[in-house]
């Protein structure tokens, strides 16, 4: 029945229901979830809304995915129902150099914006380090950062305006900058929940002038995060700030060869974009502090060449832990950045604790960490010890005055945690939220909310 | 009844039921509204929550009112209820320097906030021309801009979590840079429809080493409207870039005698802040553009009291047309940038075909037109000339692309207008989430939602 209405709906073509065909949909970059009951691959706004609708009809939960590169499980389902495929919807609706904006569909890949836009002399800023093949749809579904969003911001940021359907089939449209309730901010980072984002209006930024990227290497990640609360505090804000610790940095040599020192106990990766005649201040007061906080050693990327080598590297740092062990898990949590070595050695004594090895990778301008714990996932005691140092690592955040996800979401791995960090009146508002958009609670079910979630406060008042 | 049950949560003085006193919240900046049945002056959280659940036991409205300087009625009952003001709860409840940010209660004033951040270096960005009188709540309400929000955003770009009353008296929190719905940015601009704002964390921004600004003179106002998008199109963004006409900075030089020019046909005041080394090269840069779009005349303030002096008189614009007419009325309308000098012309025509004097001062920079239209309140021809021209000025700038409202809000004034931006469709969304938070429409009733709306999708989906 379900296949038939789809069918008739949106064509042979672009309904999946193979047991082959679904198994692909019941993973993500987290780990496996349930089989979907029907994949979808809509070709327009339209196609969803009839989606919606038969959704609806059916009883049949509705789960959006991207390019599938979430971190917590949030595009597989958790129980069956469709999964919506933006594969096809990745046009580039409107490139708008004049207001330096554009209109994508959701299944664009956010990389393929920027080489879009570079010949207005444009580019589209949140870079989460899955950019080569992750979709605008699902960065704006988990609000996704990036090394550049110390400086420029988050997806939210970055978001002008939103085409979504509900969970009845409705087509509206919110906007920025304009009167009434600004509800583009809720839908950003909701991760399917309140609707499903069809196309966006983004925000493009100006390429900037020149580009400088320093290597500084330190003896130790405590050095190096001094150092980065030191630049930080001083009113400069590069736009990125990076740290990788020694386990990350020979392995990304290993895979790369991208041009970082092997012998640190850490090192930082900092870029300053702007003027031209600004570059030289930038590096002399960034350069300073450094040193008084005992960088080793100072190295300036000469060419284009070797910057990109060395963000190569950095985005490829998780890949590049393959040479370490068959599986990694990756951590996201938050800190005040003055507690970055108070989180470091409490991640650290967090591995040794279970016998697991640590890298830390990570933007440390913002206080977001992503310890990668490695592991053999065919060692079950090995599994086990990662989740309960993810646990520990994700507690002390929370302890330092932090939180549970900086930049990755929550999705379904980290639906409980949500009480680490809010009352259960502050969730009931959101879930008041949820209940007019998704009064069934179709979309993406079991994600975000903790499953004790059963206040009477969470129920829209009578 | 009423009355009882407020004295007897709150205490007798912090209940007004006196015709004097009512008389006095019947008004805002925009014109009269309706007598409130009560004014209560709540001294905490707890108050607020009282008085809340007080009205919704009563089906009675409550409106939260600031320092009542908004200019479409946000702040004034529509038909009656109780208004709550945030006189008594002006505390900083916490200054957190090293993180830079403060904790305010929402009838804290705009300035007061700067002024306590100075000694740490710091100040609070929205600079609305009412920030000497006008409250942090009541900023949030109307998302208010100001002079400087070219380059440092709106209100709600520096807001970072609101505890908010809801209509039954219940009291959540917002959080942003937490994962979950980002629910901050839908409060702020919601104009009290949504909930009761009692306090916030707000950014505080770290003041510049160096603030430089000019005065270039034009000969029109089309030469100097190319000059403002030139600016803004070769990348550079003053912190503010303001114009007057000759009307405003003629009435503006015999109320203050701030240093405008007044024999030009429009003024350009522009600032720019930052590190002392780049001043020149902006004042360069600007300067070379002003030249090339006609600039008369080119004059850099010298000293902070030339430069206080420029500023007072352009917050002081309005105020200083009292020497042209007894009243005036102030339209807020947005353009693209480059469609300035249509928008200009049809101002100039609207005010024309109806005989009225007009000044226009206003956000170049933003596209944000502010024509102050002259009329003496006691001509009733006078007064139907206003709203004539009001709302053809309206219609020209969303013929022109832009919106109906800037950074005043939508209020009682404009509500109608919101159809000529948003559909049926996107209006009902905006009415579902009100509907969570405010189920019997009792705060602020009457306001933002145009009176036709409706249509079933207006009711929460059963």
């Amino acid at each position: 029945m379900l296949e038939e209405r789809l069918v008739e709906a949106l064509g042979h073509d672009a309904v999946k229901t193979a047991p082959e065909d679904l198994a692909a949909y019941a993973f993500d970059a987290y780990s496996d979830g349930a089989l979907p009951d029907a994949v979808v691959l809509p070709a327009s706004t339209r196609d969803v809304s009839a989606v919606a609708r038969i959704a609806s009809d059916l009883g049949v939960p509705i789960v959006a995915r991207g390019a599938g590169t979430g971190l917590c499980g949030g595009a597989v389902p958790a129980k069956g129902g469709i999964v919506v495929s933006f594969a096809r919807m990745n046009r580039i609706l409107e490139l708008d150099v004049r207001n330096r904006r554009a209109r994508v569909q959701s299944g664009v890949v956010n990389l393929d914006l920027s080489r879009a836009a570079l010949s207005g002399g444009l580019f589209y800023a949140p870079d989460p380090s899955s950019q080569k093949v992750s979709t605008i749809g699902g960065n704006i579904a988990t609000n996704a950062g990036g090394p550049h969003c110390l400086s420029y911001g988050t997806t939210v940021n970055h978001v002008l305006g939103l085409e979504i359907v509900d969970s009845a089939g409705g087509v509206f449209e919110t906007k920025l900058d304009e009167p009434g309730y600004d509800l583009t901010a809720a839908f950003v980072g909701s991760e399917g929940t309140l609707g499903i984002v069809t196309s966006a209006w983004v925000r493009l930024m100006q390429l900037p002038e020149s580009v400088r990227v320093w290597v500084a290497a330190f003896g130790t990640v405590e050095a190096a995060s001094e150092a980065v609360s030191a630049i930080v505090g001083a009113g400069i804000v590069p736009t990125a700030l990076e740290m990788m610790d020694a386990v990350i940095t020979k392995a990304v040599e290993a895979a790369f060869g991208a041009g970082y020192p092997t012998d640190a106990g850490a090192v930082l990766l900092i870029e300053s974009a702007g003027f031209d005649d600004d570059m030289d201040a930038y590096e002399a007061a960034i350069r300073a502090i450094a040193e008084r906080y005992g960088a080793l050693s100072w190295r300036t990327a000469r060419t284009q060449a070797e910057r990109d080598a060395l963000w190569a590297g950095r985005k490829g740092a998780a890949a590049a832990t393959g040479r370490i062990a068959p599986n990694y898990y990756t951590q996201d949590v938050c800190v005040p950045r003055s507690k970055l070595p108070e989180a470091l050695r409490a991640v650290e004594a967090a591995a040794a604790r279970y016998d697991l090895t640590v890298g830390n990778v990570f933007h440390a301008g913002d206080g977001n960490l992503h310890p990668l714990l490695m592991y053999d996932k065919s060692d079950a005691r090995q599994i086990a010890a990662v989740i309960e140092t993810g646990n520990t690592i994700l507690q002390a955040a929370v302890d330092l005055g932090g939180t549970i996800s900086g930049e990755h979401g929550v999705g379904y791995e980290k639906r409980e945690a949500m009480t680490r960090v809010y009352s259960t009146a502050d969730l009931a508002a959101m879930a008041r939220v949820r209940d007019v958009f998704d009064p069934t609670r179709s979309l993406n079910p079991d994600k975000i909310f903790p499953k004790g979630l059963r206040c009477p406060e969470v129920a829209p008042p009578a």
